[in-house]
């Protein structure tokens, strides 16, 4: 059985030649290894322009362990975060604040609507005691892209700091560290940088983090720490995942080689683009108007014919060669489809084509 | 070039069907994949005849992190640890312990002297705040043992909790969850069972974890919450390390095949015994005496020949292809040679062999 193509937020699918890095055992003391460590670092900087301002700290683990490392290694323990809220992975922010015992506020919008930048003006001008804004570049949830160089540029304004997950942005999304200020920008490995899962690397202005010293509430997670001994001894503090480290590796030498940013972008947006078009010839409606759509992941609604169930839809696309992703709108029934990965544009009309089959086959017909 | 076999702690060798089984890119919402999850930890229960009393709670991350979880979830933020150190890794349980702001007291034996359960038993007397004891099974700084199931006894007798780092020993050495009484053990994919780093794993008592909701300094790593959604949906909490997973799943049914955990522990005591016949013959003296020498990691003394240099005798020998582990003692001047990984006896005696080529072309005599 062939594998199936994972249109999913990540992970996602890998290439063959990414895959293949992981064939090789790494000492994790050795010279080669902690080449291999500092490479990753310096192509990740480069992707926004960052190296003469921030530090590039991997972490062990999921991207979000990477985002409560951030808050926890630069928010002070008097400090207090304004999180701004448009899905799952902003009201994630709040409850890492939360457990953490960092005073904060939110502000929610509606699942479709961004943030603006005249709301964090109107916020900060309110509330002089936050120091910093926690905000999801593109909220995942429903595929949503939120302004993040306005409001990046209203935060400084007011003398702020900024926390930006940027997990499912980073790579496909310009980003540019001279232009957008922040302290912290937060994103994984297997997103749209095509590695597999299982680490994450946080962007930390270098000033806030040598200040950062002792902030954090957990020993492993200690940006700080972590990017002191990585300075010192090339090496990570703890057991790193190299076989993940040596695929990200693999796979930031493609990234390179397709042409950078622009390149991921346009292929991206080109998925994107032939999945709208697909789908809407078959009727299926996409939840966000195209102005805030990211070419990341497009929520779709899901139709209303009462044959239409989403675990048999899902196990006959599957079984056609795709893996779709479920809805996380708590209001409106949706399913989701990723435009990342090792995937381009015909593969996107193959897999619009098979779910055209399936709803063919299920017999659904009010869309 | 020929990939160097790897005679460290972890990251260490693994077998050609183990890596190849990260070929795959798995979906993590998907059920194949977490039909692989449920299998994992399942075997990994069976090990320790856990399956009645334990839930096996899986953690992305190095085996640090589900340390430091273990401890953040399960000590109350109230209780107080005894940490038990005889080297390097039992100051690391000291200083998670500080960082996450639970009471503490430190028990130091030399790092060639293990602890007791007479010595617990005296501890635990003394001073009544103590509600949990944190021990090192074995530990990697010098490859020694400490007295497990004793220690286990007398820490049940007082009606205090155990928390078992037991990184480097599980899988390798026989822990009975029916006999040993233990509170959490927590060791990780890449060491005995021979998988790729990337993620821990804790066997939490079922009723002391069912207490620890709220416990927590972490959202990440929460092990109540990351058991109770597991639970509820099959699924991760946050997204797993898909390729590591599968590798271990894959490490895990060649465990089974090679006989379990007694041919694995036989295996590894042969490679130890080869190791240290070969050694003493070059005249090379190990640094714990037999009896407390667990057959996971030898450390022994760098020779006294001023022509000896490590960083020159371990470039040497990987050159021969054969990757050793600098010591981590702070006294004495060592250097470390792994048992575990897919390896047997006769390429321990390979590596013996280019060890004595080398200390030879070095012109070391006086070892």
């Amino acid at each position: 059985m062939t594998a199936p193509l994972l249109l999913t937020p990540g992970p996602l699918t890998t290439s063959a030649r990414t895959r293949q890095a992981m064939m090789v055992d790494w000492g994790s003391w050795d010279d080669r290894f902690n080449q291999l460590t500092a490479s990753v670092c310096e192509q990740l900087l480069a992707i926004i322009d960052g190296v003469d301002s921030h530090h590039c700290v991997p972490l062990q683990g999921s991207g979000t362990f990477a985002v409560e490392a951030a808050i926890g290694t630069l928010v002070p323990r008097d400090g207090k975060v304004l999180v701004l809220i448009n899905g799952a992975y902003g009201k994630r922010l709040a409850k890492i604040c939360e457990v953490l015992g960092r005073a904060f506020s939110t502000f929610e919008t509606a699942e479709d609507e961004p943030t603006t930048a005249a709301d964090v003006d109107r916020l900060l001008q309110a509330d002089p005691a936050i120091t910093h804004v926690a905000l999801i570049h593109c909220e995942t949830s429903t595929g949503i892209l939120n302004p993040l160089p306005e409001i990046a540029q209203v935060v400084k304004t007011h003398g702020k700091r900024l926390i930006i997950d940027a997990m499912s942005s980073f790579g496909a999304l310009p980003i540019d560290a001279r232009e957008v200020p922040f302290d912290a920008l937060v994103a994984a490995s297997g997103k749209c940088l095509e590695g597999v899962p299982g680490m994450g690397f946080v962007f930390a202005d270098k000033q806030a983090l040598a200040a950062a010293q002792g902030n954090c509430h957990s020993l492993a997670m200690d940006l700080f720490d972590q990017h002191s001994y990585m300075a010192k001894t090339g090496q990570w503090r703890f057991t790193p995942p190299t076989h993940v480290v040596a695929a990200l590796h693999e796979a930031l030498l493609q990234y390179q080689e397709e042409g950078g940013l622009p390149a991921r972008h346009k292929r991206y947006a080109s998925n994107c683009q032939a999945l709208l078009g697909g789908m809407a010839e078959l009727g299926v409606r996409s939840f966000l108007p195209a102005a805030i759509q990211a070419p990341i992941i497009v929520t779709f609604h899901a139709p209303q014919d009462p044959r239409y169930q989403f675990k048999d839809f899902y196990e006959r696309v599957k079984a056609k060669g795709f893996i779709l992703y479920p809805g996380k709108l708590t209001q409106v029934e949706t399913f989701r489809v990723g435009c990342i990965g090792d995937v381009d544009a015909a593969g996107m009309r193959a897999a619009v084509k098979a779910i055209a089959e399936v709803l063919h086959a299920m017999e659904v017909l009010d869309i």
